[in-house]
């Protein structure tokens, strides 16, 4: 078993009392292997690991994952693997119970007879959070894209210059700096489109006085970036700024406190509570943040949800906000890296309240 | 039952036994009801339809969703609906079996006692083939924004230019133009790239001779665009001007046939047989095309593996390429709708081979 992220995946099959298992969740292959194809499946055996994917990707495949022993037959890869008779009868083999689909189970049920299924959730999860040095600096690499982003479009933002003007320059700059692609569709929600935290950007021409709430995030080298601010246009309000204080403490205060092995619900709190002391806690509609690393929200949530420890070594955002409905929003996100006594903010954009 | 889709997916859960159902897959939610968030439950009861979704996006599903009543709790959906009393025990609920998660469908049974769940595949993909004309028309204008962009990328294909640097631009016009992402990363492969029918662009430069498979499309109002071109640098090769014509006449052999009712095997053997007959056979090893529409790939696929009729009123791709290892490739990819007795090729970029 060539490499040490296969051999701990079959680890984590072992404890779970499986004797092999199937990868089928594409962030996760890649992960394992090195494979950026959009269709495969990772066997790993005992003694053993195959990609299997399909006659596009057969070039590609060989060049990327090295690690695995490559197979790039037609469509039909669960075919093929039956047909390789890796599976013997009685053979315990985990799957990724959140990633598989109900009728793709099924199917596989009925093609591999005899194979005793290990239904997991959360297989490979605890492993790709922690992320290696060279994860964390292409994360930084990916951020350090999105801060310089940043500055640029401040220096966009004026009256009347629409919400939809200033996503298509995100877009662009991240792409003419480096990126890959987009992370995710940036935000640019401006006035009252910023009380809906995931509103689209629109054709609302930016108004002296606003909010504008900025998330964006680009991919490089497969590795997310995620950040938001908020800037106000011409002149804030002192409501504005006073909501934009008691984001900004909520956030900082739980960065203060970040570590692994607190729980995402204790993260949570934290910011939660310092909403809550100003009486803004019922504007503060969803949870503090999420991992982030080859997927733009990956496990774990840094949530009210989430009793569980967050991992050391995960990279998680930290992204608390107040929502006014049909007025204004503000949001602030700085992306962390636990550490088992405190964190790194791998965000270095300034967070000082800004009027353009 | 305000929504007539609303209605026809109770109507084709009821085909399957079901007296009512869950929706949870993204692009069927927003088929269904017009909601654009990334979180949400449809349920549809025989007299009531309701979307759940959390409180980041309250305000935003009360203005999208006008035929649903909508309910924001917070995070825990599945709750929420328990909570309500809409699955009384021995009610039989259809779900989405190619879209559930096994682990998700885990904790349905465990939250919902006595609820008779109907586990069925495809349940709305044959409703959201079918499309409206309004929805033609949406296709139909992604279209058009993508052959602009393909105009204008050609004047910028020359000795030199990087992969990369083109697919940017790609991105970047698409932008501009007035599409709200990308419906997939641009596809530039030069050379030898171009044998990777899936390749991401380099920073490989663009050399005299090389053939450039162009592979691009972008959302708009929700529907994505799709379309390949092959264009040649400087000069085109005996070979190369060999292969553009076959591909091209199998491209085109297989939209003259094309019509609904037709399977998908038999419209992709058309295409195919055009290229066997020339002995590139091997070098074609990915099928046909596939459905469009609100997703990118969408059912049905127009693939050998598709022994289905393809249904009457679907938007399909028709791309077939040959590629050849270590050398070039050539794919050439329109957008038709197929009707009873023909089709409507939506696509109006010239296809003569083209030296730039």
């Amino acid at each position: 078993m060539p490499s040490s992220r296969l051999a701990a995946l079959l680890d984590v099959a072992q404890d779970v009392g499986a004797d092999a298992l199937v990868v089928s969740f594409l962030p996760d292959i890649r992960w394992a292997t090195g494979f950026t194809g959009s269709n495969g499946l990772v066997v790993i055996l005992p003694d053993a690991a195959h990609l299997v994917t399909d006659g596009r990707y057969a070039e590609q495949a060989r060049a990327e994952a090295t690690d695995a022993t490559v197979h790039a037959p037609g469509y039909d890869l669960v075919g093929f693997v039956a047909a390789q008779g890796w599976f013997s009868p009685g053979l315990r083999v985990a799957v990724q119970a959140d990633h598989v689909a109900v009728a793709t189970m099924r199917a596989w049920r009925q093609t591999f007879r005899g194979v005793e299924w290990v239904e997991t959730a959360g297989l490979a999860e605890p492993l790709v959070a922690v992320k290696t040095d060279a994860e964390v600096a292409q994360i930084v690499a990916a951020q350090r894209i999105t801060e310089a982003v940043f500055e640029d479009v401040c220096g966009l933002i004026r009256p009347g210059v629409t919400e939809q003007e200033i996503a298509a320059e995100i877009v662009v700059r991240h792409l003419r700096r480096g990126c890959e692609r987009m992370a995710f569709d940036p935000i640019v929600a401006s006035g009252p489109n910023g009380a809906r935290p995931h509103q689209r950007p629109t054709d609302r021409a930016i108004r002296r006085g606003d909010a504008v709430v900025l998330d964006m995030g680009g991919v490089l080298g497969g590795y997310a970036s995620d950040m938001t601010r908020t800037v106000f246009v011409g002149e804030a309000s002192g409501e504005q700024r006073h909501v934009y204080g008691v984001v900004l403490e909520a956030q900082e205060a739980a960065i203060r406190v970040a570590r692994g092995g607190m729980t995402g619900a204790a993260l949570d709190g934290v910011a939660r509570s310092v909403i809550a002391h100003h009486h803004y806690g019922e504007h503060f509609a969803h949870g503090l943040g999420h991992g982030i690393g080859l997927q733009t929200h990956e496990w774990p949530r840094v949530s009210y949800t989430n009793a569980e420890p967050l991992p050391v070594g995960a990279c998680v955002t930290v992204e608390p906000g107040v929502y006014l409905e049909g007025r204004f929003g503000v949001r602030i996100e700085d992306i962390v890296h636990l550490h088992g006594d405190g964190c790194t903010n791998l965000t270095r954009a300034d967070k000082a309240l800004r009027v353009l």
